[in-house]
């Protein structure tokens, strides 16, 4: 597969269905002259998840049934709002773990949804389940080629608005948005994983040599709690040797604050992961590198309007 | 006074001690394929106001006794941040009308503060009482020529960043902001005013010809409810014989819910008013015409965060 390719192909097809996301370049952050900043939680539904759902809609044929996913609560609103804009129907399952403010939001763009007691795990069996049934398509939340394609844009967007980083600090769940940008780059910037401690689902695959269940909780576990990395982004993080970072929640709540202090950007936990890596000093950059920040969703919980 | 050249001056000046702020373009907007919206509360401590601070600091001479400023918050924020960043005292006098939020903001700042009861005008007043007896400067928010010079240098920014709009929408409290931008402007793009039916200065002045004082209150007075639009503003929208228009406090919320919404931007009520009057069609734009959207300040009440 030429990733190079799929990602320009993506990009073609979700232009005018994604937004250009803002990136904003401050000082401020630890001892940096300046770091570049992609807010990607203006993205539609909040987060990244948008690209990878509308590049799969279109590449796709979509059947009558039409589409389920299963969800923490990000990719369901996007799997929503892409079906809705493009007029297929849409069933998302949702882990209670999503909690109410993104069970609302996916709620409001009119999908079919059910919610699933347990976590993520829990709410994947039962959409298994009804796509066994049904015939609907599955879109899958990160391991799927399409998927990765769409975050891949992602990355492709930002160098074309003019990264300069050397290095590009990118929260993890189950791997979709940072295989997307190791696909893109190839390795020609750096590209640091950072995952909550309580939910490493990469980590700990890097550590055993091949993806492993793990146990997920914490502040940003309904975003990024993976039980298990998927094969997609573990095959391009062993073949890249990316450096694999964990935060704590106290770190992850001090970036939120940060960016809202500082930026007035209010953020969910994991929108605030990648932050927390370079604020908590678990990433140490090196004279003179330097480094880009993406924020990558921002329903936080509760919603501030209600 | 070229106000070109004093814009291009207070640009290099303020340059390093405030931020390039994002512009997103976006479509969904009423019956627009796409309107740019710039997105100014990213700016040090949440709205525009740190330019003309900035700007003021750096091109006058600062006495030992500091500064003094009276504010509905966002002024008097920007003064503390740029007193504390170049190392003056400051004192900052603010009405209750402030809110719990931003007086917050300005004591974290740093600066020595003294709530007034009553409305801005009852702050102004303690502010020049102070200033009479210490010899403190004033920094004015919005009706002094490097005020006005430091927020013309955001439209400048926006012109550098690619702006495309026809027509630029800005809220318009004191006449600051908007006075920088038509004096940079200078006719070469159509600036449309928008105020709170409750705090229209400036519309009531281009009514009677002068400025005149005027009731306010609303949702978003504490940002915008200057009771006598600034003579510098006031000239120039009646130089360039600009469009004003007033909304209600409603179309003010539901502006502020779809940035919430639809771009996880959550902002003051003063930050949604511009768009408030392209949703509530007070503003209707030609076929073909491109509009932007100046979001001014994001310090909501209560803080999110608290």
């Amino acid at each position: 597969m030429n990733w190079q390719q799929e990602i320009i192909a993506a990009k073609t097809r979700v232009s005018g269905h994604v937004r250009q996301t803002p990136v904003v370049k401050t000082s401020g952050v630890e001892n940096l002259d300046s770091v570049e900043i992609k807010l990607e939680q203006l993205q539609h539904t909040g987060s990244f998840k948008a690209r990878g759902a509308f590049n799969t809609l279109l590449s796709t044929p979509v059947p009558d049934a039409g589409l389920v996913a299963a969800s923490g609560g990000n990719h369901g609103a996007a799997v929503a709002y892409a079906a809705a804009s493009l007029g297929h129907r849409a069933r998302i399952y949702v882990p209670e773990m999503a909690g109410p403010a993104k069970i609302d939001l996916i709620r409001r763009l009119g999908a079919d949804l059910v919610v699933v007691s347990g976590a993520y795990a829990n709410a994947l069996e039962a959409a298994q389940a009804y796509e066994a049934e049904t015939g609907a398509m599955q879109i899958h939340a990160y391991d799927a080629p399409a998927t990765v394609a769409g975050q891949g844009t992602l990355m492709a967007e930002w160098e074309e608005q003019g990264l300069e980083a050397d290095t590009v600090l990118i929260a993890v769940g189950g791997g979709g948005l940072i295989g997307g940008a190791l696909a893109w780059l190839n390795g020609r910037r750096k590209v640091v994983a950072v995952e909550p401690e309580t939910s490493c689902a990469l980590h700990a695959a890097l550590k055993a040599g091949e993806a492993v269940d793990v146990e997920v909780s914490g502040i940003a576990a309904n975003a990024l709690g993976a039980r298990r990395i998927g094969e997609i982004c573990l095959g391009f993080a062993q073949e890249h040797s990316i450096d694999s970072l964990v935060v704590s929640d106290v770190a992850i709540r001090a970036a939120q604050e940060w960016l809202w202090r500082e930026m007035r950007q209010l953020v969910e936990p994991a929108g605030a992961t990648a932050l927390a890596a370079l604020m908590a000093r678990a990433y140490r950059s090196e004279p003179g590198e330097k480094v880009a920040i993406l924020v990558c969703g921002g329903n936080i919980a509760p919603d501030p309007l209600t």
